[in-house]
């Protein structure tokens, strides 16, 4: 593996003397720019050898051929999208002038050794079908030395992938053809669920901006947008049951909300890049906003033997909670197609609940003494159970776990306080799956911090193979006090890139001075493709810069 | 003062249940999103009654009206794009169904006092005349509780404000309707230099975010764009003289250059908003990448007694490099019209200096013994003599007089290194002018930092009134290592608007719990005017949120 590496990386700065910008201008620049790779797939496949041979790729010609009669919109809206993808129009980027020169600098095409006209897709293709936590996302890709391209994958999910590391391989020469190594690919993840969360409710975020954002996970092939859709501040969810939670609860009921046809949209754009979208409903705490329109749901708080007028976590010694839960959630079973609901569970306070005569008297009834982490397991429990019933499986965040509650075993239990390593190696003895968020926390900024993202493992923990083994992946999470649509997609990428290379690519794959120039190969790319993807790495410059008005 | 603006805080939240989007639904948001002001003018004027007379302005009849005969460009085109800026379409953002829900809520319109038909304008307006630092920036803007306003000014520039200021104090109600209240202002700026710094050598900026940044600078009232405009990373500035420095010393001598065109382009959008454009040629450090078009400029290092192949800074031993420099600042000095360049001097590091021959034996030649400082000091006065003889001032950073160089004058002093409140009283002491910078660099970035700079003061420093006298302003500043088109706007607004009050209004106002509210309206009134201002202080919303794809 580490020489098939070894090898694009020579082959690329032998390559960098003539192609690209940089030959514009031979001159050396000062500091030396990290050193360029052209063509390097991000996140790194898992085998990949690639040869000296370049072909040339022609856009008037080159199709995406398919094995079956019958193509699926997947795969047909992919072959679309990938098209304008790889031959977007970058000519204005290139004044005439430059063009005369780049011609009498570099000469003749002739050192191009034939042609790709096609790619050979060969994979199945079934409509209506959704990404799960088994996917298939395994594919080969095969560009021979003649030309011949082939991808190859036993699942459609395989193949969208596939078809992102196809594009990635394509670059431009200073000329402005487009140019492959003839490659060989055997890809497949190392982590089945490779996650994002993005927070709707401290900021609000648009469609476009979500769905710019899914184009982007699934060019960086992550594939869980763990959608963290209502919290304290704001309820933009518009429920058909409940429909008072929005109105009451979002910041704007009429232009800050997420319609029924809006949920099904985005969960629509995320199947086609074979991304799952997993909303989660945090409670007991991080519930203010449901209570404005669920009478009695929230906690009254009491302060010197009165009501203070202030409200706390979600109630849990009354029935009333259980039925509104029951109804709620059989409504998310129904729109959001995934196995799996996350339900939250963390940072739930006990000043409330000990304030309140009902639970005081609840937790006498049920002999629960002064323990209230025995009252938050109570109500987890129950509310655990509602969604199983409903035939959903659910990710927890970890404190349900700490604080002893009994789960189903389906249960993933997601890791994001300090200490995550010895936690990972508790959640993983306990033998529940696990995901890893801890050390990813992206809303927290500082200059160049990619590498401690890049740096952290899931898997290094102390525990036995099998532990390991219960190592879902991990997830990315931008919390939304300080994003909304004006920031957030520049300062998530190309730093979200890092995790994604962690969670796809083998583990060995883990010297940051080697993906320096790979992830600034990416970010040039992502910006071509038109995503304001930041600097990450010092002064340095793009062959197409980001264009502000599109 | 403080009295004046109390009364617009009290007026602003006895309005805000009646207005905006909060009425739309009426239960308390969590936390309470923080005090919305509504038509609070950021920087804060000097001095400003508002009354709680409401008055209409409708988009259909509202005219701006000039005092004399024939209007010159500058306010012209400022009638124009005021316009735009207060009619803006926003109708799009609210749904049909919500305003059915506005008007039922809020009923009719009686409670207007009457309309606003037209602002006079009384001001002078002569063509191609340019700020500078000398210029009258003061204004009254007078809109009487019968609906007349008039705006005063004594010199164009003045008047530029006062329409800042007019379209800040127009907000929507819910129903949509333009709104402001009766008011009396009378306003001039704290500071004569109110300057942000870009550098496009770290990383290149296309012409549209500058011209961007030139916006949402006039629109803070910031009034100097100190245009780092190269560096040792690269040479964009095309010189018609000395072609070859772009060729070799850009990332791409045909993508990533300013053309003499644009940069006169740049200059005639800044003066259109009354914003000075000050070049900064940074020497003798900082010039790597003048170097390569340039034989013998640069210092030749030297390693056990032969050249090592590196370069260092300028080569002040030389008599070619006085007469390049000569014929280079005369054409800068036809270029750029503002009275002042920037020369830099900073960072001069003596290693590269120490090692070469030529200077061993012209330091001995002069009698400077071992003190580069000396040599530093030679080489800036050469430099200061030639651009004086160009009929140039200049601004120089601090090192060149703690090196105890010589200077004009009419030379402004720039602060920008740690200690920063004993060197403004040290240079202030020298009887030079001055600028602040330290406190203001934006490329560090933390979250929450606006109100560091926002209570830095430029003139808190140990000395007479005479030494305060010398302070002529400040920057901020945005250096380029990590910012690009992808981010620098939203990195850079509206954490530079802190600096832009602390500037432009009077020392009182120092208070952040009162100013934040304020800079969130102003950060939505930048978001909704189409800039990506990012949210500085928690979960919140704007009434118009930042369309992604504008």
């Amino acid at each position: 593996m580490a020489s098939a590496l070894g090898l694009l990386f020579i082959s690329c700065i032998t390559l960098s003397v003539v192609y690209g910008n940089s030959q514009i201008d031979d001159v050396k620049k000062y500091p030396d720019p990290s050193p360029q790779t052209r063509g390097s797939p991000w996140p790194a496949p898992k085998q990949m050898t690639i040869s000296e041979t370049q072909l040339t790729v022609d856009q008037a010609t080159f199709k995406f051929e398919f094995s079956e009669t019958e193509v699926c919109s997947i795969l047909e809206e992919a072959f679309v999208r990938y098209f304008k993808i790889i031959f977007g129009s970058y000519s204005t980027s290139l004044k005439f002038s430059s063009w005369k020169t780049l011609r009498s600098n570099i000469g003749s095409r002739s050192r191009y050794s034939g042609t790709v006209s096609a790619l050979q897709v060969v994979s199945p293709c079934i409509d209506n079908i959704y990404p799960s936590l088994t996917s298939d996302e395994s594919y080969t890709l095969e560009i021979s030395e003649k030309g011949v391209a082939t991808l190859k994958a036993s699942e459609v999910w395989g193949a969208l992938r596939g078809l992102e590391t196809f594009s990635q391989l394509i670059y431009q020469d200073g000329l402005g053809t487009f140019v492959l190594n003839a490659t060989s690919i055997e890809d497949a993840p190392r982590f089945q669920h490779r996650g994002l969360l993005l927070d709707t409710s401290r900021h609000f975020l648009s469609l476009d901006v979500l769905k710019e954002n899914l184009d982007v996970m699934s060019q960086n092939k992550l594939n869980v947008f763990h959608w963290h859709i209502v919290d304290d501040q704001a309820f933009p969810y518009e429920s058909s049951t409940f429909p008072d939670m929005s109105m009451k609860g979002a910041y704007n009921a009429f232009t800050h909300v997420y319609t029924q046809e809006n949920v099904k949209e985005i969960i629509e754009y995320a199947r086609l890049r074979g991304i799952r979208v997993i909303p989660e409903f945090d409670s007991p705490g991080h519930t203010m906003s449901w209570g404005k329109a669920i009478a009695n749901l929230l906690t009254k708080c009491y302060s010197g033997g009165k009501p203070s007028g202030d409200v706390g976590p979600v109630n849990p010694a009354f029935n009333t909670t259980y039925t509104f839960l029951q109804n709620f959630f059989q409504e998310i079973s129904t729109v959001f197609p995934d196995h799996y609901v996350h339900l939250g569970g963390d940072e739930v306070s006990f000043d409330c609940w000990k304030s309140n005569p009902d639970i005081t008297a609840f937790m006498e009834n049920m002999g629960y003494g002064k323990d209230y982490a025995k009252l938050e397991e109570y109500y987890m429990e129950k509310l655990l159970n509602i969604v199983s019933g409903l035939k959903k499986a659910y990710i927890i965040w970890q404190e349900v776990i700490d604080n002893g509650a009994k789960v189903a075993i389906d249960t993933v239990v997601e890791v994001w306080k300090p200490g995550y390593v010895e936690e990972m190696s508790r959640v993983t003895s306990l033998g529940y799956k696990t995901l890893l968020a801890a050390p990813w926390y992206l809303d927290y900024i500082s200059i160049q911090d990619w590498p401690r993202y890049y740096m952290a493992d899931p898997q290094n923990f102390n525990g036995t193979k099998a532990q390991k083994d219960l190592v879902m992946g991990g997830e990315a999470c931008i919390w939304g006090e300080f994003v909304d649509g004006t920031n957030l997609l520049s300062r998530l990428w190309p730093r979200a890139s890092a995790v994604a290379e962690r969670l796809w690519s083998p583990a060995s794959f883990n010297d940051t001075k080697l993906a320096t120039p790979r992830i600034d190969e990416h970010r040039c790319r992502l910006v071509r493709r038109g995503y304001p993807a930041e600097p990450l790495n010092g002064p340095s410059f793009c062959g197409h810069e980001y264009v502000y008005h599109q």
